[in-house]
């Protein structure tokens, strides 16, 4: 009995040891995720796909869900991570985009803007008055934008979320380039890469300034 | 005298023991500088400037300079430093490009290709044949070209030298781009980022195969 007894003892014994091990495991799987940063490449074009689950949990956290009636799938694509990414922001979004009507983004930036995260867009003069652009449903919503006054284009596609994260490539926010064109978008947090096109963003703001228009 | 002889031994190994942390720092300084990965990001417009000492550079290493009689700057611009990153190329380059019609930038792929560098050129179809494209004049230098038979654009303004450096943003290889609009282009030495690129480059060359090509 005693020789059981003792057996029984290690063997408690190993198990709390082997428990302790895969929760000590576990923690610093977890501490290294919350810790390294995001990289991540999207390829477009996205397979079409609903947002209203991530629009509603980012409005309202912890809300039932609501099944939506549209017959899109609401699986993980291209599309859906952008609209992740830019829905973690917490504290500001910076955007600075050549064209933007696709209506999906423009309710992600507006529920943002309504959470009370200060979005500041830059956009192109020429290309602001299309056709579709959702700048003037933003500038309505009461969300700042400035433009440029060059023949040249404001051709840059970033957005910054928290001052934190870099979103930039190829992909113009249009429903068109989502769903039919290759486009890539990169997703940085580097605070040498994000400082770059923060810098160039202040920069950009600055000129664009109302202030500064000229009447011709 | 013995103190002073000891005074002088002392002094002279100080010295060297000097020389040989200035070195040893040096060595490493060089070390680190060899094995930093590129990362820098450029921004657009550029101003304009000559890259002939550039390209001569780079076609006959070591030739003596001739002055260039253009009266254009020869400066650091980001445009000089696009093509001087393009030009370390020694294997392999990989352009996927929307629209490329910059003389000075075909110079350079022209240049490489004939040194023996493999080129391979995807573009959009809309966009090659359009004015002022300079997709044939490489074709007809011997370079690959490939193109998309799709509604929707190959928007993608990439380039991959020797597998190693992604080159990518929002800047098409337009001479209207580069002069006149605000662009952004990040240059990546990282395994990671010029994989996921290196894999959609290799996905759509493959797509894009004469081959696969339908007539309607």
């Amino acid at each position: 009995p005693g020789r059981a007894m003792w057996a029984a003892g290690a063997a408690r014994g190993a198990a709390l040891a082997a428990a302790a091990a895969v929760t000590a495991v576990a923690l610093a799987v977890a501490a290294w995720r919350r810790a390294r940063p995001v990289r991540e490449v999207l390829f477009f074009p996205s397979r079409p796909c609903c947002i209203e689950a991530l629009l509603a949990e980012a409005a309202e956290p912890g809300a039932p869900a609501r099944p939506c009636p549209c017959p899109l799938p609401s699986g993980d694509t291209a599309l859906s991570r952008l609209v992740r990414r830019l829905l973690s922001a917490r504290r500001s979004l910076d955007l600075c985009l050549f064209s933007f009507s696709c209506p999906q983004l423009a309710r992600a930036v507006q529920l943002l803007h309504r959470r009370g995260v200060r979005v500041r867009l830059v956009t192109d003069a020429q290309y602001m008055g299309l056709h579709g652009s959702q700048i003037g449903r933003l500038r309505r919503a009461g969300i700042q934008v400035r433009h440029d006054q060059h023949s040249g284009y404001m051709h840059h596609k970033f957005a910054i979320v928290d001052r934190r994260m870099l979103i930039t490539g190829s992909l113009n926010w249009t429903t068109q380039a989502i769903q039919s064109n290759r486009e890539n978008v990169l997703v940085v947090e580097d605070a040498e890469y994000v400082k770059a096109f923060q810098d160039e963003f202040e920069r950009i703001w600055e000129e664009y300034n109302p202030a500064n228009y000229r009447f011709f």
